[in-house]
């Protein structure tokens, strides 16, 4: 089934590594796909809008179905693979109903975060301002404030023992984040996530072969 | 089990609102349900931050467990409650894909819709730019061009002829769009989709009640 699906990606594209964190817990090793080089804008070319109009990454075939958006691949995967590899939606409804808040309080956590990094990117220069810098700053620090007080209170994982789809989704951003210079100090709780989970081997296997090999930033140091 | 949820909601919340329709489908009316005064800043106050410590609305309470994020909420009560009125996740995996790849695309709309509407009350007047809301106003126009194209493709609902979860999170926004004006001419497939809806039990029941009785905007009448 792996040999129908069709994956384009980026490295460091935190939605791109999400799906290729799924596809290795379901085992669907195997699968077609493409590095896509986001410096160069290769995800607006043919080949890319071909499958995702949005021009993003990831664009992801699978069979006929199309998934770009990372929330979806996961939970497409993990419903048509539900016995296949680790089971990611626990079964407990205590377990549940955190992973799925955990889950979807990952969207504006991954947003605050892009804020900052593409700032420049996104503002015009004659529209910048310090001052807007400064408030998306303390916007993600407060976001994290939350995430370290989560953390504190589970297990290894987000939704407790069991590595879920929270952690699919979280662990990328978690990463990014170190990768742009965020204090291991501070934020005590999230480094010992990060430290208890980098080896799991889905992770491992699809890290972001660019993060492996060059310098990350100090953007977020302090933070 | 309703009698052992706890909403409270902001009327015109398009994520309230989706949590509302969510439970009217899964008949599980009867919950314990607070209208929050957006207006008066109400959801800042410690009865909303001791559910959603966020200060946003929803805030909801499901016996013992929080589910404040929106999808969450949906996510969870469609689990729950999967025997229990409306189905709304298909089962068919062409039905499935396409349901997940549209309900996860509705975040990005809300995001452009939300950065146009809060845009006065999150940029402090000193950093206002009208080439800022002009691009802003580019994006949702870009953004709805995608869904133009979708809604023409599809029967009445987003993933075909059901009503689905995607629908739960996207009708409330489609609504608000043309609460601030957005015209229906230019956006034919919308309106199609929005009048084949509107009166549907589950949302009717849950009409944000303020938009019933006072006058929406006209922000987005150029769109």
């Amino acid at each position: 089934m792996a040999k129908d699906m069709t994956l384009l990606w980026g490295s460091g594209s935190v939605p791109s590594w999400r799906v290729m964190i799924m596809l290795e817990e379901k085992q669907l090793q195997g699968y077609n796909q493409k590095l896509i080089s986001l410096q160069k804008k290769e995800h607006k070319t043919q080949e890319v809008l071909d499958i995702n109009p949005r021009g993003q990454l990831p664009a992801f075939k699978c069979g006929k179905h199309i998934l770009n958006e990372s929330y979806a691949a996961c939970f497409f995967l993990e419903n048509q693979y539900k016995s296949q590899g680790t089971k990611l939606i626990p079964d407990s409804p205590d377990a549940q109903a955190l992973m799925y808040q955990r889950l979807f309080e990952a969207v504006p956590l991954y947003q605050k975060i892009v804020e900052i990094v593409l700032y420049n990117y996104r503002v015009p220069e004659g529209e910048r301002h310090d001052s807007a810098v400064q408030r998306n700053k303390e916007g993600l620090t407060a976001e994290l404030k939350l995430w370290e007080g989560y953390l504190n209170k589970t297990d290894c994982c987000l939704a407790g023992k069991e590595f879920t789809l929270a952690d699919v989704v979280f662990f990328p951003s978690a990463t990014f984040l170190f990768r742009l210079g965020l204090s291991s100090e501070r934020y005590p709780a999230l480094t010992k996530y990060y430290n208890s989970l980098k080896d799991r081997p889905s992770i491992k296997a699809t890290w972001p072969p660019h993060w492996q090999t060059s310098p990350g930033s100090d953007m977020l140091k302090t933070i």
